[in-house]
């Protein structure tokens, strides 16, 4: 990448910012020496960390603003009362075109009530979804809507697949994606409607990807395909009992361990492998989700992430816009999406 | 438990039946001596699979049958041709009163269909849930439904949360079980509408447990509640990809100790250690889902066992009949059934 990408920063979201967004955006300078940072915050609070980067200097331009979005304020009253909060006006950056895209670790719904209303969907898109990465056996996945929309119908779905195809081929570079639909078995006549009539709706249309059909839970971690498309509220709940899983079964590999001197001698000379498969499910690595379907490229860290995890959230930004994924996707819309895939009425 | 406990099982579900339910069957003897199996089955593919057990011999009665559902049969045709099935006849021992309980390898939703056809719901549940313990970074929690109800509305889910703090206090013996239930966050404005609707009338009612208000995916394995109450979607789903995660995590720590040759030494020094882990993780400890609801005692092990999994699924039927489950919930659904939870349609 050598041309000049303007990425908006919320200095002033997450649990302990703005130290993480300033020291994350000096990682992030290091690894994208083209990026330039609009970091929108209390100037107090930011300049003073500053002087830790010297070399990030010439790469930020703070913005001020005294108000900030809280964790616990809900969305509508945040899309109200914030409007010269860190995060609106981070998000105005990418609506003027100042910014190519904005990273936030703040208030989730918040973020994503002010960005639908500020960017809009794009076209053929009726809501947005949150996608992120998920290690596989075989590598990396992406699945979606982690989230955005507690109830999805199936027209949702289908746009879920589109839009997670349009992640996996221009971030992952993978040519013809597979898409799996999540369901609780794999034979036809299984699931909710919504799910059984997205499937339909999949099979009937001409797409950019290969519909693999239904998927379960244990696919996920199996790599079985590119994408899984599930509701935001099954893929939520699952993303995180996932996350839980992975410190339930880390807390027993400690135990393990530490249940004798000899484990606890063989665990220092196995520490290099450790520390290898330790960074491979870093939780870090995989820091940043990626709100698709919008008319801007929006990344949410996780809001307790550290500056390493947010320099990872900076990078799925600049990646996408590296790869231009909103022009991809609109392409691939009026090819395949209006025309194409049938709407879920003209099905049942 | 001294009283002569008499167990249906059908001999012929599962990949690897009839021998895994034979030698499972012996598994069980052993440790509860006053067992006594129905086998439901092929006589001439049982019979000589009991002559490796002579202890087994006098525990046994084999009620012939040439019939079977097979894994494939779709629920509805299973209940209309599979009258005589080893399953249907297993389920019909219950129904009579010949066993306190049925254990099936078989086809889930075949044995689902069949079981509320037979059984029927006890009164004041609508929906039978499929439920199963789960281990926690503290012990052991309960999760249900995991598959039965793709679609619950409020009512559901608060019947669910009775039917599992009724299992959590006779088969765990936890006094005051903790119910949760699993949502998109924890604060009390997100998430579905019937799961938020559901919450609303855990708290105006009386209770024989705590409601804890809602939980997250990750609260599963933290163990932050002895129930998590969630639609059978989103449970099976979830339940899947933990397992999915569990030999993802396995596959890296395999991958971890053979990447040199002083990881291998060091494994071997930690092998005891790492058998003890093995055990924790064992899925066949947690073996045995039980049909929660239905009037007469229902575990379905899963399909791929062996003969020491479907020993602890049939561990499962004995206990919940030595601690007379169903009893137990229909006294506690007449005290605070009916009188104390309001009805969905009241709330909203």
């Amino acid at each position: 990448m050598s041309a000049r990408v303007t990425i908006a920063l919320d200095a002033m979201g997450g649990d302990n910012a703005p130290e993480i967004v300033v020291d994350g955006a000096a990682q992030a300078r290091e690894r994208f020496p083209d990026a330039h940072f609009l970091l929108f915050g209390d100037e107090k609070l930011i300049e003073p960390l500053l002087s830790k980067h010297p070399r990030l200097l010439d790469a930020v331009t703070i913005r001020h603003t005294a108000k900030a979005v809280s964790s616990e304020e809900r969305p509508a009253v945040a899309l109200r009362q914030g409007r010269n909060s860190s995060m609106q006006l981070a998000i105005n950056a990418v609506s003027s075109g100042e910014a190519a895209g904005v990273v936030s670790a703040g208030n989730t719904g918040a973020l994503m009530a002010m960005a639908k209303v500020t960017l809009k969907t794009l076209p053929g898109i009726d809501r947005p979804a949150i996608v992120a990465p998920c290690p596989t056996k075989v590598g990396e996945s992406v699945m979606l809507d982690l989230g955005a929309n507690v109830e999805c119908n199936a027209d949702n779905l289908v746009q879920f697949g589109m839009l997670g195809a349009a992640f996996a081929r221009t971030v992952f570079g993978i040519e013809q994606p597979t898409v799996g639909l999540l369901n609780v078995g794999a034979e036809e006549a299984k699931g909710r409607d919504t799910v059984r009539q997205a499937a339909a709706m999949f099979r009937e249309s001409k797409l950019p990807f290969r519909f693999h059909g239904f998927v379960e839970g244990d696919d996920i971690g199996a790599g079985t395909v590119d994408v899984f498309v599930v509701d935001g509220f099954t893929g939520n709940v699952t993303l995180k009992a996932v996350e839980g899983t992975v410190r339930l079964y880390s807390e027993y590999l400690r135990q393990t361990f530490q249940s004798s001197l000899i484990s606890k001698l063989a665990y220092m000379m196995a520490s290099g492998a450790f520390r290898k498969m330790r960074a491979r499910i870093d939780p870090r690595r995989y820091n940043g989700a990626t709100f698709l379907g919008l008319n801007g490229i929006v990344v949410k860290s996780h809001g307790g992430t550290d500056a390493f995890g947010f320099a990872n959230a900076i990078g799925v930004a600049v990646d996408m816009v590296a790869n231009d994924i909103n022009e991809f996707i609109m392409r691939e819309l009026a090819e395949y999406g209006e025309q194409q895939v049938p709407k879920a009425q003209a099905i049942i």
